[in-house]
Protein backbone atom coordinates (compact mmCIF):
# COMPACT_ATOMS: atom_id res chain seq x y z
CA UNK A 1 0.00 0.00 0.00
CA UNK A 2 1.33 3.73 -0.75
CA UNK A 3 1.63 6.53 2.11
CA UNK A 4 -1.93 7.76 2.18
CA UNK A 5 -3.53 4.31 2.04
CA UNK A 6 -1.09 3.57 5.27
CA UNK A 7 -2.59 6.57 6.91
CA UNK A 8 -6.11 6.15 6.18
CA UNK A 9 -6.20 2.24 7.89
CA UNK A 10 -4.14 3.42 10.66
CA UNK A 11 -5.63 6.52 11.72
CA UNK A 12 -2.39 7.81 11.68
CA UNK A 13 -1.89 11.30 9.49
CA UNK A 14 0.89 11.31 6.39
CA UNK A 15 2.98 13.75 8.39
CA UNK A 16 3.16 12.07 11.50
CA UNK A 17 3.86 8.58 9.54
CA UNK A 18 7.11 10.60 8.06
CA UNK A 19 8.09 11.69 11.74
CA UNK A 20 8.14 8.43 12.61
CA UNK A 21 10.24 7.25 9.32
CA UNK A 22 12.54 9.97 10.57
CA UNK A 23 13.01 9.30 13.82
CA UNK A 24 13.74 5.79 12.67
CA UNK A 25 10.51 4.03 14.58
CA UNK A 26 9.42 2.71 11.69
CA UNK A 27 11.43 0.81 8.78
CA UNK A 28 11.39 2.90 5.51
CA UNK A 29 8.76 0.82 3.05
CA UNK A 30 10.13 -0.57 -0.04
CA UNK A 31 10.87 2.23 -2.91
CA UNK A 32 9.26 2.04 -5.95
CA UNK A 33 10.65 4.80 -7.69
CA UNK A 34 12.28 8.10 -6.82
CA UNK A 35 9.10 9.98 -5.01
CA UNK A 36 7.11 6.33 -3.78
CA UNK A 37 7.72 3.75 -1.52
CA UNK A 38 5.76 0.39 -1.00
CA UNK A 39 4.37 -0.08 2.55
CA UNK A 40 2.93 -3.53 3.99
CA UNK A 41 0.95 -5.39 6.39
CA UNK A 42 3.77 -5.07 9.29
CA UNK A 43 4.11 -1.62 8.75
CA UNK A 44 0.65 -1.08 9.47
CA UNK A 45 0.80 -3.51 12.59
CA UNK A 46 3.82 -1.44 13.95
CA UNK A 47 2.32 1.57 13.31
CA UNK A 48 -0.67 0.65 15.80
CA UNK A 49 1.77 -0.23 18.21
CA UNK A 50 3.67 2.73 18.06
CA UNK A 51 0.87 4.81 18.38
CA UNK A 52 -0.92 2.68 21.57
CA UNK A 53 2.67 3.54 23.04
CA UNK A 54 2.64 7.19 22.33
CA UNK A 55 -1.18 7.83 22.68
CA UNK A 56 -2.63 5.62 25.26
CA UNK A 57 0.34 5.13 26.80
CA UNK A 58 2.32 8.53 26.96
CA UNK A 59 5.42 7.17 26.55
CA UNK A 60 7.86 9.45 25.16
CA UNK A 61 9.14 8.88 21.67
CA UNK A 62 12.68 8.39 22.64
CA UNK A 63 11.39 5.89 24.23
CA UNK A 64 9.59 4.06 22.11
CA UNK A 65 12.68 3.80 19.81
CA UNK A 66 14.31 2.00 22.69
CA UNK A 67 11.88 -0.27 23.16
CA UNK A 68 11.24 -1.05 19.54
CA UNK A 69 15.19 -1.31 19.18
CA UNK A 70 15.01 -4.23 22.09
CA UNK A 71 11.61 -6.20 20.24
CA UNK A 72 13.85 -6.14 16.77
CA UNK A 73 17.21 -7.43 18.37
CA UNK A 74 16.91 -11.15 17.50
CA UNK A 75 20.53 -11.63 19.32
CA UNK A 76 18.79 -11.01 22.97
CA UNK A 77 17.07 -13.97 24.81
CA UNK A 78 13.57 -14.23 24.87
CA UNK A 79 13.00 -13.20 28.18
CA UNK A 80 15.19 -10.55 28.22
CA UNK A 81 13.57 -9.14 24.73
CA UNK A 82 9.99 -9.34 26.33
CA UNK A 83 11.23 -7.43 29.84
CA UNK A 84 13.50 -5.21 28.06
CA UNK A 85 10.40 -3.90 26.52
CA UNK A 86 8.08 -4.12 29.29
CA UNK A 87 10.93 -2.53 31.36
CA UNK A 88 11.50 0.63 29.20
CA UNK A 89 7.71 1.78 29.87
CA UNK A 90 6.84 4.31 32.52
CA UNK A 91 8.09 2.83 35.92
CA UNK A 92 8.11 4.40 39.54
CA UNK A 93 11.00 6.06 40.65
CA UNK A 94 13.38 3.79 42.68
CA UNK A 95 12.63 3.97 46.39
CA UNK A 96 14.68 6.00 48.93
CA UNK A 97 16.75 2.63 50.68
CA UNK A 98 17.24 4.38 54.37
CA UNK A 99 13.33 4.80 54.74
CA UNK A 100 12.45 2.52 57.38
CA UNK A 101 8.82 1.68 55.82
CA UNK A 102 10.96 1.11 52.65
CA UNK A 103 13.36 -1.36 54.48
CA UNK A 104 10.08 -2.79 56.64
CA UNK A 105 8.75 -3.23 52.92
CA UNK A 106 11.30 -5.28 51.75
CA UNK A 107 11.27 -7.90 54.48
CA UNK A 108 7.79 -8.28 53.83
CA UNK A 109 7.70 -8.57 50.01
CA UNK A 110 11.25 -10.75 50.71
CA UNK A 111 8.82 -12.98 52.53
CA UNK A 112 6.37 -13.11 50.35
CA UNK A 113 8.44 -14.25 47.65
CA UNK A 114 9.44 -17.20 49.35
CA UNK A 115 5.91 -18.10 51.23
CA UNK A 116 4.88 -18.03 47.35
CA UNK A 117 8.55 -19.94 45.60
CA UNK A 118 8.61 -17.61 42.98
CA UNK A 119 12.41 -18.04 42.63
CA UNK A 120 12.84 -15.86 39.44
CA UNK A 121 11.53 -12.88 40.92
CA UNK A 122 13.20 -13.90 44.01
CA UNK A 123 16.68 -13.67 42.20
CA UNK A 124 15.84 -10.97 39.73
CA UNK A 125 14.82 -8.53 43.09
CA UNK A 126 17.02 -5.24 42.76
CA UNK A 127 17.05 -4.70 38.66
CA UNK A 128 13.09 -5.68 38.43
CA UNK A 129 10.75 -2.27 38.24
CA UNK A 130 7.64 -4.64 39.40
CA UNK A 131 9.47 -5.65 42.67
CA UNK A 132 10.73 -2.07 43.06
CA UNK A 133 6.27 -0.53 42.51
CA UNK A 134 5.02 -3.58 45.31
CA UNK A 135 7.42 -2.38 47.57
CA UNK A 136 6.88 1.43 47.21
CA UNK A 137 3.12 0.06 47.22
CA UNK A 138 3.53 -1.39 50.71
CA UNK A 139 5.34 0.94 52.24
CA UNK A 140 3.13 3.46 51.46
CA UNK A 141 0.18 1.10 52.85
CA UNK A 142 2.72 0.84 56.38
CA UNK A 143 3.55 4.66 55.76
CA UNK A 144 -0.38 5.28 56.63
CA UNK A 145 -0.31 2.83 59.28
CA UNK A 146 -1.73 -0.15 57.78
CA UNK A 147 0.21 -3.58 57.70
CA UNK A 148 0.17 -5.51 54.64
CA UNK A 149 2.19 -8.65 55.42
CA UNK A 150 2.69 -11.39 53.65
CA UNK A 151 -0.46 -13.47 54.32
CA UNK A 152 -2.83 -10.99 53.08
CA UNK A 153 -0.98 -10.40 49.99
CA UNK A 154 -0.20 -14.60 48.97
CA UNK A 155 -3.37 -15.29 48.07
CA UNK A 156 -3.40 -12.14 45.84
CA UNK A 157 -0.74 -12.98 44.43
CA UNK A 158 -1.85 -16.68 43.68
CA UNK A 159 -4.80 -14.99 41.50
CA UNK A 160 -2.12 -12.58 39.81
CA UNK A 161 -0.21 -15.59 38.86
CA UNK A 162 -2.97 -17.10 37.40
CA UNK A 163 -3.74 -13.59 35.71
CA UNK A 164 0.08 -13.93 34.39
CA UNK A 165 -0.57 -17.28 33.16
CA UNK A 166 -3.37 -16.34 31.09
CA UNK A 167 -1.35 -13.23 29.71
CA UNK A 168 1.11 -15.47 28.22
CA UNK A 169 -1.20 -18.32 27.18
CA UNK A 170 -2.94 -15.28 24.80
CA UNK A 171 0.56 -14.06 23.74
CA UNK A 172 1.28 -17.73 22.73
CA UNK A 173 -1.43 -17.96 20.38
CA UNK A 174 0.46 -15.49 17.91
CA UNK A 175 2.64 -17.14 15.57
CA UNK A 176 5.63 -15.08 15.16
CA UNK A 177 7.40 -13.67 17.80
CA UNK A 178 7.50 -10.34 16.84
CA UNK A 179 3.85 -10.39 17.10
CA UNK A 180 4.07 -11.68 20.26
CA UNK A 181 6.12 -9.18 21.92
CA UNK A 182 4.01 -6.63 20.56
CA UNK A 183 1.77 -8.60 22.06
CA UNK A 184 3.53 -7.77 25.89
CA UNK A 185 3.62 -4.76 24.86
CA UNK A 186 0.05 -3.72 24.49
CA UNK A 187 -0.47 -5.99 26.82
CA UNK A 188 1.54 -4.00 29.41
CA UNK A 189 -0.30 -0.46 28.47
CA UNK A 190 -3.87 -1.48 27.70
CA UNK A 191 -4.66 -4.22 29.94
CA UNK A 192 -4.39 -2.80 32.94
CA UNK A 193 -6.94 -0.23 32.77
CA UNK A 194 -9.11 -3.31 31.57
CA UNK A 195 -8.05 -5.75 35.02
CA UNK A 196 -9.05 -2.36 36.66
CA UNK A 197 -12.07 -1.95 35.54
CA UNK A 198 -13.25 -5.78 35.91
CA UNK A 199 -11.90 -5.61 39.37
CA UNK A 200 -14.30 -2.91 40.44
CA UNK A 201 -16.98 -4.45 38.07
CA UNK A 202 -16.64 -7.87 40.15
CA UNK A 203 -16.52 -5.84 43.76
CA UNK A 204 -20.08 -4.16 43.27
CA UNK A 205 -21.74 -7.38 42.25
CA UNK A 206 -20.26 -9.15 45.10
CA UNK A 207 -21.10 -6.42 47.27
CA UNK A 208 -24.63 -6.71 45.88
CA UNK A 209 -24.63 -10.19 46.13
CA UNK A 210 -23.63 -10.27 50.01
CA UNK A 211 -25.56 -7.05 50.79
CA UNK A 212 -28.49 -6.37 48.40
CA UNK A 213 -30.01 -2.56 48.59
CA UNK A 214 -32.10 -2.84 51.16
CA UNK A 215 -30.11 -3.23 54.69
CA UNK B 1 -5.15 12.59 73.21
CA UNK B 2 -4.19 16.49 72.92
CA UNK B 3 -3.86 17.64 69.25
CA UNK B 4 -0.37 17.41 69.47
CA UNK B 5 -0.18 13.50 70.22
CA UNK B 6 -2.39 13.66 67.39
CA UNK B 7 -0.31 15.42 65.22
CA UNK B 8 2.81 13.24 66.43
CA UNK B 9 0.87 9.90 66.05
CA UNK B 10 -0.84 10.41 62.78
CA UNK B 11 2.42 12.62 60.94
CA UNK B 12 -0.13 14.93 59.85
CA UNK B 13 0.23 18.75 60.99
CA UNK B 14 -1.50 20.60 63.68
CA UNK B 15 -1.93 23.47 61.14
CA UNK B 16 -3.79 20.97 58.47
CA UNK B 17 -5.61 19.08 61.54
CA UNK B 18 -7.21 22.52 62.49
CA UNK B 19 -7.76 22.71 58.63
CA UNK B 20 -9.52 19.28 58.40
CA UNK B 21 -11.92 20.60 61.57
CA UNK B 22 -12.63 23.80 60.30
CA UNK B 23 -14.03 22.03 57.02
CA UNK B 24 -15.87 19.61 58.77
CA UNK B 25 -13.43 16.40 57.23
CA UNK B 26 -12.85 15.31 61.26
CA UNK B 27 -15.42 15.29 64.01
CA UNK B 28 -14.23 18.20 66.87
CA UNK B 29 -12.24 16.54 70.13
CA UNK B 30 -14.38 16.44 73.26
CA UNK B 31 -13.65 19.87 75.23
CA UNK B 32 -11.83 19.83 78.35
CA UNK B 33 -11.43 23.87 78.64
CA UNK B 34 -12.16 26.61 76.36
CA UNK B 35 -8.90 25.89 74.83
CA UNK B 36 -7.89 22.41 74.91
CA UNK B 37 -9.85 19.30 73.58
CA UNK B 38 -9.29 15.36 73.95
CA UNK B 39 -8.99 13.20 70.76
CA UNK B 40 -9.37 9.34 70.67
CA UNK B 41 -8.38 6.49 68.33
CA UNK B 42 -11.49 6.80 65.83
CA UNK B 43 -9.71 10.26 65.39
CA UNK B 44 -6.52 8.88 64.50
CA UNK B 45 -8.11 6.45 62.39
CA UNK B 46 -10.17 8.89 60.31
CA UNK B 47 -7.18 11.31 60.04
CA UNK B 48 -5.43 8.24 58.31
CA UNK B 49 -7.89 7.69 56.37
CA UNK B 50 -8.01 11.46 54.98
CA UNK B 51 -4.45 11.69 54.49
CA UNK B 52 -4.70 8.40 52.25
CA UNK B 53 -7.57 10.02 50.50
CA UNK B 54 -5.45 13.32 49.90
CA UNK B 55 -2.13 12.62 49.33
CA UNK B 56 -1.80 9.14 48.21
CA UNK B 57 -5.63 9.16 46.05
CA UNK B 58 -4.87 12.60 45.34
CA UNK B 59 -9.11 13.35 45.85
CA UNK B 60 -9.94 16.50 46.46
CA UNK B 61 -10.91 17.91 49.80
CA UNK B 62 -14.39 18.86 48.59
CA UNK B 63 -14.86 15.40 47.48
CA UNK B 64 -13.20 13.95 50.48
CA UNK B 65 -15.86 15.46 52.84
CA UNK B 66 -18.26 14.38 50.87
CA UNK B 67 -16.95 10.57 50.81
CA UNK B 68 -16.75 10.96 54.29
CA UNK B 69 -20.59 12.40 54.52
CA UNK B 70 -21.42 8.79 52.86
CA UNK B 71 -19.83 6.68 54.84
CA UNK B 72 -21.41 8.39 58.12
CA UNK B 73 -24.86 8.19 56.80
CA UNK B 74 -25.81 5.36 58.75
CA UNK B 75 -30.02 5.61 56.89
CA UNK B 76 -27.99 4.61 53.59
CA UNK B 77 -28.29 0.74 53.08
CA UNK B 78 -24.90 -0.60 53.27
CA UNK B 79 -24.45 -1.38 49.37
CA UNK B 80 -25.27 2.23 48.35
CA UNK B 81 -22.86 3.62 51.42
CA UNK B 82 -19.91 1.55 50.58
CA UNK B 83 -20.55 2.12 46.57
CA UNK B 84 -21.03 5.73 47.25
CA UNK B 85 -17.98 6.00 48.51
CA UNK B 86 -16.08 4.46 45.63
CA UNK B 87 -17.93 6.11 43.32
CA UNK B 88 -17.02 9.50 44.91
CA UNK B 89 -13.20 8.55 43.71
CA UNK B 90 -11.27 9.95 40.54
CA UNK B 91 -13.28 8.35 37.64
CA UNK B 92 -12.79 7.96 34.19
CA UNK B 93 -15.20 10.71 31.80
CA UNK B 94 -18.61 9.56 30.34
CA UNK B 95 -17.45 7.40 26.97
CA UNK B 96 -18.85 9.76 23.89
CA UNK B 97 -22.00 7.59 22.95
CA UNK B 98 -21.92 8.46 19.42
CA UNK B 99 -18.52 7.08 18.96
CA UNK B 100 -18.91 3.71 16.67
CA UNK B 101 -16.01 2.25 18.96
CA UNK B 102 -18.03 3.02 22.06
CA UNK B 103 -21.31 1.29 20.60
CA UNK B 104 -18.86 -1.82 20.29
CA UNK B 105 -17.32 -2.02 23.06
CA UNK B 106 -20.79 -1.52 24.85
CA UNK B 107 -22.35 -4.41 23.14
CA UNK B 108 -19.12 -6.48 23.88
CA UNK B 109 -19.29 -5.40 27.57
CA UNK B 110 -22.98 -6.71 27.99
CA UNK B 111 -22.45 -9.77 26.28
CA UNK B 112 -19.40 -10.27 28.62
CA UNK B 113 -21.93 -9.80 31.41
CA UNK B 114 -24.55 -11.87 30.36
CA UNK B 115 -21.87 -14.55 29.90
CA UNK B 116 -20.83 -14.71 33.02
CA UNK B 117 -24.27 -13.81 34.87
CA UNK B 118 -23.24 -10.83 36.67
CA UNK B 119 -26.85 -9.88 36.75
CA UNK B 120 -26.27 -6.82 39.37
CA UNK B 121 -23.44 -5.18 37.37
CA UNK B 122 -26.00 -5.70 34.56
CA UNK B 123 -29.01 -3.83 36.45
CA UNK B 124 -26.53 -0.78 37.29
CA UNK B 125 -24.56 -0.48 34.36
CA UNK B 126 -25.52 3.30 33.07
CA UNK B 127 -25.29 4.54 36.89
CA UNK B 128 -21.99 2.01 37.66
CA UNK B 129 -18.30 3.92 36.83
CA UNK B 130 -16.48 1.06 36.41
CA UNK B 131 -19.18 -0.43 33.72
CA UNK B 132 -17.92 2.80 32.10
CA UNK B 133 -14.61 2.55 32.40
CA UNK B 134 -14.47 -0.98 31.01
CA UNK B 135 -16.44 0.49 27.87
CA UNK B 136 -13.34 3.04 27.45
CA UNK B 137 -10.62 0.71 28.26
CA UNK B 138 -12.36 -1.86 25.60
CA UNK B 139 -12.56 0.70 23.06
CA UNK B 140 -9.36 2.39 23.20
CA UNK B 141 -8.28 -1.41 21.94
CA UNK B 142 -10.89 -1.53 19.14
CA UNK B 143 -9.38 1.75 18.07
CA UNK B 144 -6.35 1.10 17.96
CA UNK B 145 -7.65 -2.23 15.79
CA UNK B 146 -7.57 -5.01 18.62
CA UNK B 147 -10.88 -6.91 19.57
CA UNK B 148 -11.21 -7.79 23.04
CA UNK B 149 -14.15 -9.87 22.96
CA UNK B 150 -16.39 -11.62 26.20
CA UNK B 151 -14.41 -15.11 25.26
CA UNK B 152 -11.06 -13.25 25.53
CA UNK B 153 -12.59 -10.93 28.76
CA UNK B 154 -14.33 -14.16 30.86
CA UNK B 155 -11.51 -15.73 32.17
CA UNK B 156 -10.20 -12.61 33.34
CA UNK B 157 -13.46 -11.44 34.88
CA UNK B 158 -13.59 -14.82 36.73
CA UNK B 159 -10.46 -14.10 38.05
CA UNK B 160 -10.97 -10.52 38.90
CA UNK B 161 -14.04 -11.54 40.67
CA UNK B 162 -11.80 -14.15 42.86
CA UNK B 163 -10.20 -11.17 44.44
CA UNK B 164 -13.11 -9.32 44.87
CA UNK B 165 -13.88 -12.01 46.97
CA UNK B 166 -11.32 -11.81 48.67
CA UNK B 167 -11.71 -8.02 49.17
CA UNK B 168 -14.74 -8.54 50.35
CA UNK B 169 -13.81 -11.40 52.97
CA UNK B 170 -10.76 -9.12 54.53
CA UNK B 171 -12.85 -6.14 54.62
CA UNK B 172 -15.57 -8.37 57.24
CA UNK B 173 -12.99 -8.90 59.30
CA UNK B 174 -13.19 -5.74 60.66
CA UNK B 175 -16.12 -5.48 63.43
CA UNK B 176 -17.92 -2.50 63.27
CA UNK B 177 -19.30 -1.22 59.92
CA UNK B 178 -17.35 2.36 59.96
CA UNK B 179 -13.55 0.19 59.84
CA UNK B 180 -15.42 -1.75 57.05
CA UNK B 181 -15.96 0.96 55.39
CA UNK B 182 -12.90 2.88 55.78
CA UNK B 183 -10.98 -0.34 54.97
CA UNK B 184 -12.84 -0.24 51.13
CA UNK B 185 -12.30 3.37 50.36
CA UNK B 186 -8.58 2.21 51.63
CA UNK B 187 -8.35 -0.78 49.24
CA UNK B 188 -9.80 1.73 46.32
CA UNK B 189 -7.37 3.91 46.87
CA UNK B 190 -3.69 1.48 47.68
CA UNK B 191 -5.19 -1.99 46.30
CA UNK B 192 -4.87 -1.01 42.91
CA UNK B 193 -1.02 -0.02 42.41
CA UNK B 194 0.00 -3.16 45.11
CA UNK B 195 -2.18 -5.83 42.55
CA UNK B 196 -0.51 -4.52 39.83
CA UNK B 197 2.29 -4.67 40.90
CA UNK B 198 1.64 -8.10 41.27
CA UNK B 199 0.64 -8.59 38.18
CA UNK B 200 3.68 -7.76 36.44
CA UNK B 201 6.21 -9.58 39.02
CA UNK B 202 3.96 -12.73 38.08
CA UNK B 203 4.37 -11.93 34.88
CA UNK B 204 8.16 -11.69 35.02
CA UNK B 205 7.88 -14.69 37.39
CA UNK B 206 6.14 -17.11 34.62
CA UNK B 207 7.78 -15.84 31.53
CA UNK B 208 10.86 -16.84 32.97
CA UNK B 209 9.92 -20.14 33.99
CA UNK B 210 8.81 -20.85 30.54
CA UNK B 211 11.71 -19.09 28.44
CA UNK B 212 14.61 -18.66 30.53
CA UNK B 213 17.18 -16.30 29.67
CA UNK B 214 19.19 -18.56 27.49
CA UNK B 215 16.83 -19.12 24.40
Amino acid sequence: MRLAELSERSGVSTATIKYYLREGLLTPGRQINTTTAEYDEEHLRRLRLIRAMIQVGRVPVATVKEVLGHVDDDSLPRAIRLGAAMWALPQVPEPDQDDEYVQAAHQEVSALLDQLGWENAKQLTTISPAYRSLVVAVAAFRRLGYGFGAELLAPYAELMHRTAVLDLDNMETYPSQAERIEFAILGAILNEPVLQALHRLAQEEESTRRYGFDE
